[in-house]
């Protein structure tokens, strides 16, 4: 038997075969006109997705890279900053941030919940010392969306440059960097962007750069100096040689972006959370976030009690074809995350849920099958299109 | 008019069609079982290639961030390294080691020469302090090839590390990592392995762990003891998002090279090489560096007299469509440079002696039209195959 496969994990995502055989096209050299042109057109592109004016890096790495790159271009060994984590990739700011010499005050959530603004704010009120503030918009962990535009609001009257990690928000979620005034903000070409891992990115405010000329931090790969010495050459480009297939295949993802238009990307977005949310509900399962409109990326469920949720991924996959993702970090087994951020449409939701249905039952949970789709449809019907 | 297009340079190199699609196909899920045999299967044969039982840590990245990772995993600020220089990458040794505070001593080299072994003997008798020597095997800035046997020769009797930049040899030249006793050896996705860029790689000695367990360095994104311990995972993997499309096109293209064998392969690239040697100088051209018959990753040539270097190239592109690289550095615009790194046959050598005959007329060098397409069918001729 060959089993077909699904994948519906909140990243790496399913990528569009157009924007995969965009990919497939003969190696376009990376110091050539032809090159500057795609390089130009995806600056823009993801200008347009960034909703910012500020500069864009782009660097051959994860997410995880870029990441970096903005601890060691921001923070000097010493230097004070707040990171506010409600999850793995929040643990990774701090981590990030301890491994490179910075002070870390951490402002520590329990998985599932919200960042609260408030704190950040007292945080900042109380002490004048913090030259940047670290948080995530989608914790990918536990498919909570934290509130950036509030956030924001309440960073902006200190001295802290904001940066937020945007790896699986981006292209989900609204963000308006410029107009709500996100120094940096990082993604990832793997996840909303409908692109294939690979390629990942920084939009740079001018207060970021600033802080960014007082570093002390070595610097290199992924140095943002040598990143933006390269976008200023008459010829735009990276410092060193770029994934060019992935660059091609995100070129064609951000045009159907384009097309799509971010609003309507957003609207979509959230109807497929609401649906997942409301399925997994149906079938008597507990939600592990917040049940919050704004949780577009992923939703992450409780593993019901009895169940082994290693056996219950495992299923869904050898049985059934459907790659999930389970629990990460101290959540492991505890929970499976379902992903819905990029090419994902409602029949991937009924495909996640009707599977999950199958595979409760083979792993000894009684679910009522027909119960969860059934959610996720009315959910589909009341929007009428998505 | 729709100009067909002809990659002939050091880098990216050109991919085979059935290279390109194996990455076309969708997403695998970078921590599903299927992914793991993926990546186990292309540890093998990367190991083939490297011809090393070493450890290979895979990195999402371009070759100078796997060059970075050797530097901050080795060296720690203060230490004292020798840094073996003849061309463009052995500069970037130099610099990434002093970027993260290593104590350099150069052994500069005119670009176009060889690095000397015996000089790297003689620094390493006079001063027992060194921790490493950095050198590079192919250097692509300039196409020579330094002799990395007789290099580690030279160094076995030391406590230094020996770390080379294969970026552009790998997959060229032979490497024999563990019968010459090379602890480092760094790659690149790009190059003669026939893929794409955006993995690189690094092969770690014994030897290579003990010195980085003693490192006081910072590493993250490309912590080689991260990557050791995804390694060791019961379901092997990369501790961050791998670029899975480049991964399946690398497993293919690595298919390939077991197919065609190391041996032959090595042959191959001899024989591209010579029949560009022996075309350039049959049109009256200088050779910029050593007529040594291992240079097989690329072939640099002066710009005759009179013309300029940027013009040719241009015109190469512009009115040919055959995409060549300049010079670096230094020489940029002073010499011209012939890739035939990989994915190469003798009809690309004859694409590109012939485009080049027909475009120094163009910039008023009055070639010998067919002289040296003649001089690299001599060539191919005696060899009767490839």
């Amino acid at each position: 038997v060959v089993l077909k496969r699904y994948l519906l994990t909140p990243g790496p995502t399913p990528v569009p075969d157009e924007v995969l055989l965009a990919g497939a096209r003969g190696i376009v050299h990376h110091r050539s006109p032809e090159y500057s042109e795609l390089f130009l057109r995806v600056l823009d592109g993801l200008r347009y997705v960034f909703q910012t004016e500020n500069d864009i890096l782009v660097f051959s790495a994860s997410g995880t890279g870029a990441m970096e790159s903005a601890v060691t271009n921001l923070a000097s060994p010493g230097d004070r900053v707040l990171v506010a984590s409600n999850g793995n990739f929040g643990r990774r700011w701090q981590e990030l941030n301890e491994t490179y010499g910075a002070q870390v005050t951490l402002l520590d959530y329990e998985w599932g919940q919200k960042v609260d603004p408030v704190d950040i704010a007292q945080a900042l009120q109380a002490d004048a010392g913090y030259v940047a503030v670290f948080c995530t918009q989608s914790e990918t962990s536990t498919g909570v969306v934290n509130d950036i535009r509030e956030i924001a609001k309440v960073v902006r009257p200190h001295r802290a440059v904001l940066v937020v990690d945007a790896v699986s928000g981006l292209g989900a979620t609204d963000l308006r960097t410029d107009e709500w005034g996100v120094d940096v903000v990082v993604s990832g070409s793997q996840k909303a962007l409908m692109t294939p891992p690979g390629l990942a990115f920084v939009s740079v405010s001018q207060e970021a750069w600033e802080l960014n000329s007082r570093v002390r931090n070595p610097s290199y790969y992924v140095s943002w100096r040598e990143s933006k010495k390269a976008l200023e050459d008459p010829s735009p480009q990276m410092p060193w040689t770029p994934p060019v297939g992935v660059m091609l295949s995100l070129d064609k993802a951000l045009q159907l972006i384009h097309e799509e238009g971010l609003e309507q990307v957003f609207r979509r977005h959230r109807i497929l959370g609401k649906a997942a949310r409301e399925a997994a509900k149906a079938l008597g399962l507990e939600l592990f976030s917040l049940d919050d409109p704004e949780a577009t990326s992923v939703t992450a469920v409780w593993v019901p009690e009895g169940v082994d949720g290693s056996e219950l991924t495992r299923v869904m996959m050898l049985t059934y074809g459907v790659t999930i993702a389970g629990g990460q970090g101290r959540v492991a087994g505890k929970i499976f995350r379902l992903g819905h951020c990029g090419y994902f449409g409602p029949f991937d939701i009924i495909t996640a849920i009707a599977s999950l249905e199958m595979a409760l039952r083979d792993v000894g949970f009684e679910s009522q099958l027909g119960a969860g789709v059934a959610a996720a449809q009315r959910v589909f019907l009341e929007e009428k299109t998505w």
